[in-house]
Order: C-alpha cells, then structure tokens, then sequence
C-alpha cells in the first residue's frame, strides 16, 4: 500500500456543548494542522499515488470553507460539538465528496481510502480514517 | 475509524542483558516521549472518541509510576529487558487495565484498540498496538 | 549565557480590528504553543538556571488566565489586536511580575531576561524577547 | 502488533517526464528523511524487534546507495519517474532483500513487514507499506 | 526586541567544487526548509511585527524564483559554492532587496534585521542573520 | 552572522542532589538531543561556516564519551549535578578543545562562538553560548 501526504492549517472559533468539556464550554478557538493522507494499491503510469499539486489545492479548498471562522455561525454544525475528531470526519468527507467531482483529476480512480489527522496542539491530535465510496475508485 | 492522541513524557535508568546490546548493557537512561493513541469506530453522543482530559489524566497517571526511577529496582521487570519496545507495550497493559476498572469514564465503552508509541530520539522510536479486551469495549 | 526552556499551549478566540487582517478581522481563534526560555549568565550552586518545576507551573499560571476564552471579553486587551506578537509579550510581562513576586524562588534573582515564543501552526509563530527589570536580577 | 523505527535521511537530484509533474520536469533536487518501520507479533527472547544497531546499518547501507547522486543516472531508475512514493518502494524492497540475506540477524525471521515513509518538507511525504516475503519471515 | 517568523520551503540540485566537499562534488540536490525571521524593536499601531500575508507572499515569490532548478545553470552563481550557509544569504539579500522596494508595505520601516534559516535535514540546518540597510528602516 | 548546526543525542543516567530537585533525586536517566551551532562572521573560500563532515564527527566524539553511561560514575562530575544546562556547557567546553586541538581543520580557525542546546523532552530544553577561546579564532 502507497500513501502521500499533504499538510496544511486553519484556525477557528467555537463552543463546546456538555458537562464533559468543563471550561471548554466557553468560546474559544484553536489552530488545526491538517494532515491529508491518500492511500492506493498500486501507482499509477506516472508513478504517483495522486497528482500532489491537486491533492495539496483540494485540500487548500476545503480548509478555505473554515478559516478564519467561528464554527457556531456554520449552519452545517447546528447542534453539534466540532471537536478535533468531528472535524477531522468533515474534512474527509469534504475531500472525499470533491474526489468524486472529479477534482482530484484521473490519478484519483485508483485512490480506495483517506486518513484525515488534525493537529490541535504539541500534545493533542485526532483523526478519521476511512475507504472511499466506490464511485470514487 | 477514528483515533485521538494525547502525549506525555517520563525519563529512566536502565541496563539491557545481553551481547545483542553492546554498551546499552552499561546503566544508562532515557527519555521516552509517550503517544498514547486510543481507535473508536464511531463517535459518542458527545462528538468525542473519549474524554481528553480523562485520557491525559490516565496517561499521566501510568507514566508516573515510572517517571524518575531505575527500571531495574522494578520487581515487575525483573529478569526482563525494558526496552523501548517492551515499554510500549508495559504502558498498553497498564491504560487497558485502568480502562477496564472505568477510569475514561462511560466514554471509553466504545473504544476498540490504543495504540501506544514511544520516542526515545530524534531517530528513534517503538509501538505496541493491540484490541482492547472484550469487558472493555 | 546559559537558557532553559519549558514549554506549554493554550486555545483563544479572537477577532483583529484594520484592514491589513482582511478575512482575520473575523471571529477566528488560534492554539499557541509558547516556549518559555530563561537566561542566566552563570549557574546557581545547585547547577541549575531556575527551578524548572516552578518555571512549569508559573508558565501554567499564567497561561491559564488566557486559556478557553474570548480575548475580546477581556477588559486588558480592549482597543488592542490581541496578535501572536502581542500576545507574546503579554505574557513576558505577566511572567516578568510573577518573578518579580518571588514565584520562581531564590533561584530566580539571577536571571537576566526572558524570551516568550508563540508558535501560532506549522509555518508561523512570533516571539518577544527583553530584560527583567532590575529587581528581578 | 510491535513496530520498531529508525530514521536516516539521503539528498538527491532528479528529473519527472510527464505533464503531470509541471515546472518539476526541470532537474531539481531533495531531502528525503527516511523512517524504517519493522514490524513483528512478538518480542523476542532478548525483549525486542530487531537488533536496533543492525537495522540502523541496514538503512544506512541502503541510502548510501542513493546519497549525494542524480537519480537520472542510476540504470536502475531507466525509463521511470524517481518520485517520493516510488522511491519508498525502492528502499522497502532494498531493504527487504538484505533482511533475506540475512544483514539483520537471526532476531529479523519474526519480522512480518515493513513500512517505508519518505519525508520531502515540512508539509509533504509518501510511504510504501508490504509484507515480507515468507523466506525472510 | 519582537519577531514574526514564517516558513516555506524549495527544493534544487547542485554541485560543490572543492576537496572539503567529498562525494557532495556529485550532482545531488536538497529540500531547504526556509525560515524567514523579521525583528522590530516595537509594534506598529495595528499591533504587528510586519503583514504577516505580504511577509508569506514576499518569501514565496523569493523561493519561488530558486524553487525546482538546478543552481549550477543560474548565473548569479557562477564559480560559486551554494551551500546552505551561502543560500541563506542569498536569500537574506533578496528579501531585504523586495523591503526597500516596499513590498512588505508601510509596515515594514520599523524592520531592523532578519534572520533567514534554511533546514536541509532533520540533522543539519544554516542561519544567516544581519542587520537591514538603513533605508530599509 | 552566519551559523550552521548539527544534530545528535545520548542516552544517560544520572542523580541530582539538592531539596530542589524533588523526585530527581532518585536515580533516572535522559535522552538529550544535542544541536552544536557554530558562527562565523564570514564564509571562507570554500563558501562554508565550517566543513561539516568534520563537525558532525567532533559532535560525535564528544557525545561518545557520554552515551550510555551512568553520569554519577564519572569523576569529571564528582559533587556535581549533571543537569541540562550543565552538560551543555560540558559539552561546549569539550567541542572547544577539540578546535583549539584543530580537529574541525583550517575551516574552523574563522568561528567566533558556539551554542549547544540540549533537548531533554518535547517541553523542555537548556542551552549555554559563548565565545571561543582567541587562540581558537
């Protein structure tokens, strides 16, 4: 199995809501470093996993929709806690749903999953990792 | 499947028996930085794979018996090497038997499998990860 | 000169006032590393530069004063864009008068200045560095 | 599941044919930071994975092959695009080829497989992940 | 004293000329991650070191013009050694070059050094500091 | 100023005497990531601060002398404490010795100052800076 990697950050505002969150009940924020991580069996005629430069713009794009925001306003939020794993599970569904536009160009087909880590500080992090729909590969 | 991370740190003496070790045979020591990874399939009520600061607690908690100390004074570890690899997974057994008794609290009935790794360089490191046991799930 | 360094994080929201900050004049928020360095020409008769355990828990003290909240709510910053350069000096001074108060202990008289370093993600972080006032020393 | 890691690095010049690859179609260069992570079920009865000392040399061996040349002269590489990921597949099978001569000692016949990752930057690497081969196992 | 720093990176092929170099004579290449650190004794009235996107914008355009090319055919380095140390300066030399044109805006007059660090490995990294021409400030 | 850094790390035990030092009173151990930072005002004619081969290897010999060791049984250090910030500056003092000896080659006769910085986990660092000896400029 091959995998390439492409990182970039974003920073944003919430709340937590339940008695499990204690003081992070309150608004504040945090900086996520998004880690994107595509995996596939076999490379393809060029001899790459995915074309990078499109991996590294997809996920420029969908962490574009977040910075520099306070998740509350987002109506696509409403009612949910955006911990670091919940948005860990966005940005893969972000990522995967463009996959299947077409977005990540032809290399994309032979992709079968993502793993989606989101750095929230020196010693915390959270991720979501999952296979793609079939449409997608 | 999602994972979160928390990290810790404790620093050791120790002397390694035999020949494969070389000078790592002399009393020496270590600092090994603490990843402690915990997997769930899918996320609480709450949006979280577990409690984090029951899981930092936890952590610190199982590294604390060991922070500041001479393995080799252990009785647990008698006639044992404690090598990196070892300690990983020394620390899996201790944060699944707390795990086991309900010290993450009602979150962590959901969770599958830790992942424990150790960093003992900039070069360095070793992992132990395995199911948790069947009660704890 | 010798230099110790500890370091801790916390996680603010915030919002910045001018055109310069464009998107970031939004409700956003930020996770700061920051690493506390303490300089002191020579060492105490202990061999050290400062109590390392009491530098931990006064870089705690102070940035838990910040930590999980709005810094728009908070009457010190009113009229003032709370930046990671701000910031950072922010937290020179409050570490400056906690030494000043003795927090750090007898080890603390000799040290001679200070640096407070936030890491605001991977590609960005600001720094404030200066001398203790002379009371300190 | 026991991993053990080390980590090496090697610096290489190279070319990509292919539209793909854009401006790095023009001979440029890398850094590439190697980690080589083995993998094994159980310790052995010294306690570890492998012989640290001897995988080290193992890596060592393998990039040195590789350092300080242009990858566009190396007939092995004739005809194909020496990219991060294919570059990861080039040391895991290097690397397992020595384990089945034998170059990581007796402790190596419980190594199930190996995982490969190929740093770039700061925000960018590739991995190869495979079983090893019965023989070797 | 205040600093910002961000950080990008460019990846090249070269060759060294003389002895001291050994095999690093060969056509090899490198990824430099790049650290550009601006210092200004006071904040300006937005509360900043320097725009922090015009400084990203301005290291990018520098990096951009190394980035993906092999040093040897660029003339500005003919019969010359580009070794980490010397690149740093070069880089050094053309960002205060784009300050005095005002590329980094009004708010850069209040600049009085940089410090450009480039990281060519986990292992080994080359500074260049230096103090800003006086028109720049 | 130009500087150029190198990277490597031993592994120890040690005590501590002193009410200050709490629980490290007990006998433990550390893994200290060494940098050696070397300046220079100018490059010499090679375009270099120093060859860095030969720094790597002075690097080396002087952490050899440490690693994997019991700190307590070394008579350099009788009655004193062997803490981070002591062992840096044990450490520029030996690097410095060994360039006044000329084991960093003509090169080196240009260098006006060292750092060596010792990082004991992901929190906590020490370093010691000085100059060099004249008879090593």
């Amino acid at each position: 199995m091959y995998s390439v990697n492409v990182r970039d950050h974003f920073m944003i505002a919430h709340t937590f809501r339940g008695d499990v969150f204690g003081p992070a009940q309150r608004l504040h924020g945090a900086t996520y470093v998004v880690d994107l991580e595509l995996h596939r069996a076999e490379l393809d005629a060029d001899g790459v996993v995915v074309d990078i430069a499109l991996a590294t713009e997809v996920l420029r794009a969908v962490v574009s929709e977040l910075n520099l925001r306070n998740l509350d306003d987002d109506p696509a939020f409403e009612g949910l806690n955006t911990t670091t794993e919940f948005m860990a599970r966005v940005i893969f569904d972000r990522v995967a749903a463009r996959i299947e536009k077409g977005e990540l160009g032809p290399h994309a087909s032979g992709l079968s999953s993502l793993r989606v880590k989101l750095h929230e500080s020196h010693v915390a992090w959270a991720a979501y990792e999952g296979a793609l729909p079939a449409r997608s590969r």
